[in-house]
């Protein structure tokens, strides 16, 4: 028994018996379009504030606009047209940002996108763990939404996010309903070497 | 019944309900110098294989040594003499490192290091979760590290990453035991935002 999700059985497999949350985890697009109240929303940031980082600096900070605020459009805009026509139902938009200097010495620390990716990693595993959509995305106007959520310049955009109730797949446009599905992954001997490449 | 372990209950408080596998998780330096065999050490890099990235690109790639085979002193003579002192006795040395490409068109990848550092934090959950000790680290010589691996221009080292066997504090240098415990965090209100900073 993998505990592995109905809809992840059939596409992963749990070779190495490692906790299901990770398989668990998939990029869904297809969203309700429904809210998120504000507890639900704090626990995925919660999580992410747990991940370790060089010097305990915790470099990651999180920008968001839930649907039913005035926020909401501007952080939308941000969006590629493909990724719009299906982020349009999330619950929330977040711009994850970095901060690139240490506190303690105001020095660079060359793991502040690093160290931010492993806190984006909790994140999106607790919120999937708790039934939502939450899909990272490339595919927005990286200085626009440094400039929209007023970031310094020591501030540094990495990523967005749309975090979001399941949806229909039939509500997708019907280019994007295939792709409906957990992603598969490079073999381990692409990845891990011993010694060298 | 929040599920913390003994030895963190006493520091953390899972006031937001999330999984508990994520404020298990810290960074001990006590190892036992034991040998780790294959099978526990691959169950840590398939974590890491089913982490999101941009385009499904899997930048994240580790090299590792363990303890019992002829590159472990190369791999530990990376590491600055703080580091060295207590990782020592650890049963395997990783080096992380993320391709700046995407594999379909040659591209670079601005997510690569975000990327990666979520792999890294499936790999770090994995291993606290097998009660392993997993600790990150930024001291060491990151252009050493990228020659003795014998990786290409397109890889860049992110982090390298001791895993162990638990081991006694007493068995770390007076100055590390008091710091054997797990860190605290910065409140939500200082990395969370809504609208903007």
């Amino acid at each position: 028994m993998d505990n592995l999700k109905e809809d992840v059985a059939e596409f992963r497999e749990n070779k190495h018996n490692v906790d299901p949350l990770f398989l668990n985890r998939w990029s869904p697009r297809a969203m309700s379009g429904e809210s998120i109240d504000d507890k639900e929303l704090m626990a995925l940031f919660e999580a992410a504030r747990w991940a370790p980082s060089s010097y305990n600096n915790q470099s990651w900070r999180f920008v968001y606009a839930k649907r039913d605020e005035e926020n909401w459009d501007n952080f939308l805009d941000l969006l590629v047209d493909g990724n719009k026509v299906w982020a349009k139902n999330g619950s929330a938009l977040v711009v994850i940002l970095s901060k690139k200097t240490f506190d303690y010495n105001g020095k660079f620390s060359r793991t502040h996108s690093f160290d931010t990716g492993a806190a984006w990693q909790n994140f999106a595993l607790e919120g999937s763990r708790r039934g939502l959509v939450v899909h990272g995305m490339q595919g927005f106007d990286y200085e626009k939404a440094h400039t929209l959520v007023d970031a310094d310049e020591e501030l540094e955009v990495e990523a967005m996010v749309v975090v979001g109730k399941p949806g229909k797949v039939e509500s997708l446009p019907k280019d994007l309903r295939e792709g409906e599905k957990p992603s598969g992954r490079k073999n381990l001997d692409k990845i891990v070497f011993n010694g060298s490449f």
